[in-house]
Formats: C-alpha cells, structure tokens, sequence
C-alpha cells in the first residue's frame, strides 16, 4: 500500500562501497548469492547492450501517463543513486527523455529501472546513461497528479527501498535490501571465485554429472538410461 | 527480497470486526477510500462470479511448479483468514485443487488468493471456496523445494503483510494494511452512504457535470463545444 | 490522429430503424456481410454473457487514467446511443462504474464499448447495462487531461465516426459505418435467412462438403485421400 | 513438421469403453495419472462452464484466417470422436460457428478442441456443443488453401495423434496417447478411489503435513518455525 | 470499416519539402508536437537501431497470411514514400523479405511499416532498408485473397490515410496526417529550439523543478516533504 | 505425451553434410523448401544479432524451475549438434548460463535452442555460443525433478525428434525431420539459385505483378483500379 503526496527526503542508503562492489558481479551472480531471490521480472530489458551497473536506490511512484514526480525526484539524487521508478497501474507511456537524463546525470545518478516506457533512447544511448524499462515509447505524459518519492515501492514485481541496492545489466535487475548487501556481496565474491576453476574443469571436457556429483542422485530420482 | 525456508507462526492480525466489515463495501470502493492504491494486477480473477469476501491475510511464498508450501500454510489458518499465495517467478500450475481446499475451509478459510494456477474448479465452485488467481491449469506440481509461510509477499504487484486485510469480489482484490484498515473501513463507509443520494440523483437525470460541478474547470482547461 | 478538447454536439446519427435492426442478426453475420472488416479486436469481452445490442455511436476519446470525459460525453448521449470509449494508449484502469451507468442508462444509453478498464461488474450486471471492455479493474482515475468527444477515434483497432452503427454480442463488437447501414442490414438479413435452410440440411447428414461443393476445388488444390 | 494436402481415412482409434471411461475422471485426474503430461496450454478455455468431455480425436491442420479443411474434417468424424485443431501460426479468427457445428454434431462429433478462434458461442452453448479455444472472434475466414486431416499436430503446445483419447472439462484438455489410454482409465481409477477417503480426513481437520508425512521432509530441507 | 479489392492509384501526398523535413526530428518530438497523438502502439520495433525517417505514406490492406497486396503495392511507391501495412487480424506471419525489400527500395520507398512479421532481417540490415514491425518470423505466405491499396487504415492502433507523414526511429512510429503536416513542422522545429537551451541548464545542475516552475504547483496540489 | 526419466543414448542423426549443409541457406528458405512448415513460434529470438547455424538436435525435456536435465544431455552431446530444449509448462526461469555454455561448447555443441530463459547473456556473447530463447532472466533453478533425454519433444510449438535437424538465425528457428533433410536441402538449394536472378531482375525496376504474372489472376479475384 502506498502513501501518495510524500517526500522523503532523508534516507539511509546501504554502504556506498558494497553497493558499488556489486556492479563487477552482476545480477545473475547476486540474484543467487541472495538464496535467488529479489529480481525484477524478465520483462525489464536495458535500452542498449553491455551496461553494467549497481548503485543505491532512490524510489518514486509514479501516476499512469503522468511523469512529474521524476521532476521531483531529481531533487533527491545523490551521487551513486540509481532511480527505481514504479507505476500505480500497468503503463508503457515514454515518461523519461534525454532531458530528464541530463538532469539525473549531472545530480550523479549512475541508471534509471522503470516499469514503464522510455523515449529518446538514441540519445539516452550516445550519453551512456543506461535505462531498464518494460517499453520504449515516444508516447508523451502529463504533470497533473502526485506520487510519492523515497517510500518502498513494488517494480516490476520487487519490492524495493530507498537506499536498496540495485545491481543491473544484459540479465536483468536485482534488488539488495540495504541490510542483507555486505553478506551477499561476500557471498556473491565467493561465488565468482569458484567460477574460473569450474570453468576451466568443463572447458577441459569435465562433464558438470562428475563435477557436481550428480549420478548417484539422478539414479536415486530414478534415471534410466537406454542404449 | 525473500527470507526462504521459514514460517512464522504468530502474526498480528487486523482487528477482526474491522476485516469483517469490509467484504460488503468491495474492492473497488475499498481501493478509492485508501486513494487508489493497494490493488492487485487486473489479471487476478475470480473462478465464478458473484463471490464477495474480506478476510485477514495469511501469506506464503511457493516456487514454480511446487506446491509444497501450501500444506505447511494450511496448519497456519485462523478461522476468517484469506490465504495469498506469491511465486518467485511467474508461473501457471496448477498449485491448488479440491483437496487442499477441503483442508482450508475446515481450518476456516474464506478464500484463496494466488498469483498463479489453480485447478478442480467446478468442485471449487460447488464447494463454495472462491479463488482468486491468474490462470486455471489442469499441470499439477512437485513438492521438493522450500518457500516460505508468513512473510512480506508481493502478490500480482500488491505488497501484501501477513495479518492485512484482503478484500475480493468481482472487480478484483485489495490488500489492506492492517494498520490502515479502521480508518479505511470509516472512509469506505463515508464513500458508500454517499452513493445513493448520488445515484437517485443520476437517475433522474442530472448530469455528472452538475452534480460535481465539473462545467467550469472543464472550461478552465480549455474544452470548446461546437456545434 | 486526434483533435483534443473538442465536443461534437451535432451529429449525424445513422437511421434508427437501421441500427435497430441490426442488434438480432448479431455481430458474427453482421461482420460476414460487410465483407469480413470493422470487427474490433477479440480481446474486447462482454463483462456478462448473453447480451446483444445495436445502437448508434457515440465516442470518446480518454486520457489514461483518467476519467473525466466519461462525464462530458454522457451530456451527449440520446436514447438509443452506445458510447464507444478509446484511450490514447494502452491502459486497463476501470475508468466505469455502476454511477455512471446510472447516468447513461438515464440518458438512454444502451452499452458501453470501452477499451480499457471497468469496475462494479456485479451492480452493471444487476442494472442490465451491458459493458465491453479489454479488462476489469478496481483501479480508479483522475478528473484532469481532456480528450475530446464525438470524433473519429480508434477503438480496438477498429475505426469508429460518431454515427455509426455498433453490434456487439458473445461473439464480439462490430461498427458499420453509417453509409453501410441500410445495406448492411439487407445482406445481413439475407444471410439469415439462408442459414435456417442450411442448418437443417447440415443437421440430417448432409456434408458441407457436397452441400457448398467443394470437392471439386480441393482436388484441383491438389487435395489427396489416403487409405 | 507437417505433410500439407493429405488426409487420411483409416485411423486407429483407442478402444471406445476406455475413451469414454476417462471423461468422468476430468483432465486434473487424467493428467497426474499420466506423470503429469499431456496437458495443453491453459489458454485453452471451454466456451461455457461445467462441459466434461472425453472422445477420440480426429485431427486438423488449418492454414491462418481459413477454414477450408473444417468442412474436410467433417466427413471423417465417427460418433464418440472429438476434433482436434491446429493452425499452422498463432491465428485467433473465428474458424467455427453454428452451422459447422450442427453437421459436426450430426456426425456424432462431441467437440471441438481448437487452437484459434470461435463464434456463435451463444448458440453453440444452446446447441451444446462444448468447444475449448483460444479465443472467441466473430472474424470470418475464407476458403483458399490446404491443410491435411488425420496427420500427427501439435495443439497449444501438446502432440496429438489421430485416435488419442483427448479429456476435457473446465480445468483444461488434456491429450492420453491411445496406447496409453488403458493405462491411464486404470490409474486414474485408482487415484479417484483414494480421493474420498483423503477428503473426508481433510475435512475433519485432519492436515495434509500429517497425512501425507511430509513433517520430517520438510525438517530435512531445512524449514523453520519461528515463534 | 474497409473496402476490400480496390487500389486507388492518384493520392494527394503531403508536401515533399515538409514530408522529407520531419525526419531529423524524430518521433517523439514530433508526436509531442501534434499534442500527444498520431503514436502507434509501443509494440512496434525496428528491425535495426538507428534508422530515422519520415516520408509520405502509401497504404496497404493485408489479410492474415496473405502477403499477395504487396506486390500490387510496390507499383504505387513513389520516391519518398513509406509503406504502410496493415492486416485484418492479429498476424505475425513474415510477409515481407529481401526480395520485396528489393523492389521497394528500387521504387524509392524509405521504409516499410507493418504490423505484422518479416524476415531476412540480415539483408534487409545489410541493404540499409529499414523496417518497423511487430514481429520477425520466418513464416511465409500465400497469395489467394485480396486487400486494398491506398485506404485508410488503422495500423498498430493509429489511423493512417494514404498521403500522410509518417515519421519513425528508435522510439517508435508517429502518423502525422497531411493536413497538419507544415504547422507540425514549425511546432516541432520551435520545441527542438529550446531544447539546447534547457539541456545546457539541467546539464549546469539546475533542477526541473525551477526551470519549469513546479515548486508552486506541487505545494499546491499537496506535496509534503518530509525530513 | 513424454516419457519422463529416461535418456536415449542412440540416436539416429541426419546426414552430417546434409546437416551442415543447410546452415547456410537460413531458417526462412529452408522452411519455404519444406512447404512452409516446421517453424517454431517467433518469440524464440537469438540472443546476438547475427548467428546462423545448423546441426542435430539432441532433446532435452525440462521441469519448471530446475535445470537438472541439462546436465544430463551434456554427455549426450556430439560435435555438430543443436540442443533443444522444452519445459513442461511455461517458464522463463534462467535454465542455462556461460558454465553450462562451456560445457556444451567442450562438448561440439553449437548453439541451444530452448523454450524458456537464458542467463549470462554478456559472456555468451563474447564465448559466440548462439541461444534462442523465448526470454533473458537472471532467475536461478533447482536440480530436484526428472525429465528426459533425447525424446520427442514440442518446443515453441514445433514437434523435435532427436537426430532432426535444427536451422536457426536472426529469423528464428526451423526443424526438418531427418528423413526429409536431404531434399529439404535439394529444395532450398534450388530455391536459393534462382534468387539472384529475380533480385537483379527486381532492383532493375521489373515488378513483382509482372515477373511473378499476378495481374491476371488478381484481375480474376476482382482487384479495380480506381484513379
């Protein structure tokens, strides 16, 4: 449930050296560090390929076909913020350009994830200002009705507070709850310390059967194998 | 972001008058006494029409294709509960039959609420157990994998917390949260006495334009009448 | 395109006996006599079922999320008029309810074509006010963009003039432009009154194959039985 | 792949007693007696509620927006079979109707199973005869081009063989392959039989945890109660 | 509503000089121009980033699997057109590829806009003829039924007559109807004016807020800040 | 109907040469050769712009949410093949990322084909291990439930025998069974030389209407010209 018509202004955002340490990793590598949980839903794609960011979130609800509250919200950016973005109802309007980019850049935010439409996105892309949404559409908006900024909100189907880490790239989108971030970085570095030798096991032919011991657990779920 | 594995056992619930006292001003009216917020995807649909319920919520979170968290919820019903059921990614089975809701409504369930499949509905219907859900699918499930009972979902877009208010009807369904749900149930009683002075009015012929005095700020807008 | 801000007063409605007369014969045959055009898509669902109407259109052009123009159209409506609701994009929010079908069915209004959202379902269905709609939602709108009334619009992918003629059933929603009417009808009507002979010779055995003769054609198709 | 321009006369259908056993379990039933395959997409929807079906399936190949080979289909249809239609890309036009219906009827067909659109449901639901769909369109198709009749198709995403037993009923359509069909009556016999039994513990309170020991399980996995 | 099998071979095309000066600035702009109208659904993609034209529109009526209205289409292409193509129901078939691209582009068309499939996108990349669709498919099709040539047509939601502009980039595909085409021009031409000016200041770190004066309106209208 | 738990570990594979052979004719071609059949549904897109290949299917048959199967088809896998993969119900968890891409690249995999999500997209990139896939999700899944290796299976609604053989590129993605590869081949090979000559013929101004001798038929289907 929401509270419409409020600011918030002062937030506690996750440590800004965890939440930057999580960009390198990526969101597929986090989402399952975390128990694989926390993702956006797979609707949410990035406007060009090969961004890869993480940063602490600032939130804002918006209102369908009504983009003034990403005008206030711009206010409240610090540098290392990534905008989260919610609507109150399902809508692919464009409710953010390269001017609005412009603006969140220069108050330093590193992305914007939006469950909604985006325009201009040829020059969103020359700027390399990266862009998650659930559309790409010229269709223009109006400042008519109040949201509300820095309150949790639930985009594209995760629930996400302010100061949150957010960790995005060609994979999707993850939220990090801002206590849970230094645990799952830690967890998430284990991980990809891992990956290399396994990769070089399987690039050598190890086939993941022996590797991860799975035979004898596939023969109990009772595998057959027929020549 | 999910805590997996886990079930809670004590949940606060909203005062028991209160979350009764809501099922028969509905979702629609409920939703506008709270400032149109709190509602689930437009997607969640009721299996036969004409149900109309509120309850408290008891919450659990299932994994695509397991519906193994389902009995585990099932111990934790209170008689005048709703059972809201969220998937970690979108997902159709067939979590639910008649069984289970057998089991249900003998722990006093009024209803189900799940953002995925549901099956056995022509028994569902003469049993009387309304569903609410995104899809109905004959794909039955496994049980081999931990959810969790009992905590914060997102449930069709709607942050749902064990112990807030459900309210469903044909419309749709609303989440209530339980420290809202008094001062929702007085708005919402407000809004309904109103209705029927304003329908008699309608009726006989009044304009919305009149009787909300919409003439001038739709000229103020700039609306021109031509003939 | 559209004009915006703008309300039609006069138009020119199609002949009334002509749009009567089209309710009985139904949206499917209507739609096979004009030639197979004007049908709106087939996500547009009557809100229940076993509805069939004819009426004469007037439309609607909305905002998303916002209702306002529902109000200024019903000042519009003369008896024997369906309104027919387009947005300027795509949006599911129920911007109709039992109030205003109070007031349109005040007004003489026979339906609501509506492509978006509609609520209180179970009141319309009690009123008899018969909608169709690409969704049914609680979520409420706002009063404060214009659109425009009694323009050409685009409703379902199916251009709609004021005046024209709208049928719709189980089947669907379907306009004649207000030209066609007259004729529409005498083939419509035509059609009908094969069909009774054609059923009955379909009922006792006879093959639509022998009866259309076909058999011909497919073999020149290069059809092939196998035995 | 599809051989285009054939169709075949001689089928092997499965035993009449057995497909005519399999529609009182329903598809729910059928489907888990199986190991739960066999099941079509459940944007498969029976046109009106509380039809359950079984019948061996006669198949049909149809090309998009055309209808041709319905009418071929027809001469192939044995009491007791049920026709199973696909299309060769997505399509939601309105392919059948009352009149291919009645001849449909006529020949014993007790119904239609189509991955496309259907209209006159109206009448259709007077006459009858159940049909599971895609979607319902008023949308005419024409007579142009070839499919085949009585060759292996894929329907909403589920092989059928010409002389499977296909089951159908509010939940869904599921497909039995005919040298199954014995198997699965008998399996889902005696799954029914100890569905009384569980339903009577359940509504006497008795909880599926306990029932179906699935206590220590879900302690070995890991779950957690928390006070 | 559409009349089938007719090409209509003299349209009025918009003015050349205004045709062919929309391109450069793009569709958002200019669809914000015209008042926020004349967008086709966000649905509809180009082929490949990057490609940004505008030209006159010439209008094809397709049916569904059905692509033989194209040929008769490419014989009214004069330099600067873009095809417009629709069909009569939701199709996603490929009906258009290298060979006809072949013969547009050697007509002098600059782009072709469907709202259906197409294929070999590869080629059609390398030969630089940009394409807007709904969906890339390697389905073919027939040439059995016929369309229209040069009527207006709604496609992908927007109405489009024979002659108007059509402008399309990344962001999407606008129709600006002949009629407005010149003041379209100047109004977008002045918007683009600004546009420097106010990047340079949000660029400089002047917040939206102040540069478009929106402290006061939002107090207005409620807005609390909250420390 | 599937089989579940079992592994086929002979399969008959096409024609090698035939198999590779067809790589370079493309998924459009090659499925026109074959009379417009054998398409997977085109929401199966590639992952990278580009990728044209072709190869024996190996087929895997997946659970929702668990990936366990596809370690499974890795020892089933020889150079030269395609893996196809389908999920029992649809799903678009994250199955397969750049561990398993190693493994299946160790192995002589040369792409996979699979009906549900795909991770580490950036690295699949960069390793040029082509996917098709129907979405892009960072969402993990569980090792708990049987599928099958190397049954039939319909993926994206097309049936896939193991040994057919797979042509996949920015198109999408077509299977010939293999006792149809080799004039399949022929086919396409055939097709493809005529091509240049009407290319030339066509971008030297000649029309479709007159290479391809349509205006007599069109004539005969009743197409006016109106100037």
């Amino acid at each position: 449930m929401y509270e419409l018509g409020v600011v918030y202004r002062n937030i506690k955002r996750a440590e800004r050296e965890v939440a930057d340490g999580l960009a390198k990793l990526g969101a597929s590598t986090v989402h399952e560090a975390m128990g694989r949980v926390g993702l956006m839903k797979p609707y949410m794609r990035p406007i060009y390929a090969g961004a890869q960011v993480s940063g602490t979130a600032v939130t804002v609800l918006l209102q369908p076909g009504d983009n003034w509250m990403l005008h206030v919200v711009a206010e409240q950016i610090q540098p290392g913020d990534i905008v989260v973005a919610a609507v109150t109802t399902d809508n692919t309007d464009g409710f953010f350009g390269d001017l609005l980019a412009t603006s969140f850049q220069a108050r330093g935010a590193r992305a914007l994830v939006i469950d909604a439409g985006v325009r201009d996105v040829k020059t969103l892309t020359e700027m390399g200002f990266p862009v998650w949404s659930r559309a790409i559409s010229s269709k223009g908006t109006v400042k008519a009705t109040l949201g509300s900024v820095n309150i949790p909100v639930v985009c594209a189907g995760s629930l996400v507070h302010p100061g949150d880490v957010i960790v995005a790239d060609d994979d999707g989108v993850v939220c990090v709850p801002a206590a849970m971030a230094k645990k799952t970085l830690e967890a998430a570095t284990a991980r990809e310390a891992n990956e290399g030798e396994k990769r070089a096991k399987l690039a050598s032919g190890v086939l993941g059967l022996d590797m991860y011991k799975m035979r004898e657990p596939l023969e109990k779920a009772g595998l057959r194998y027929i020549d």
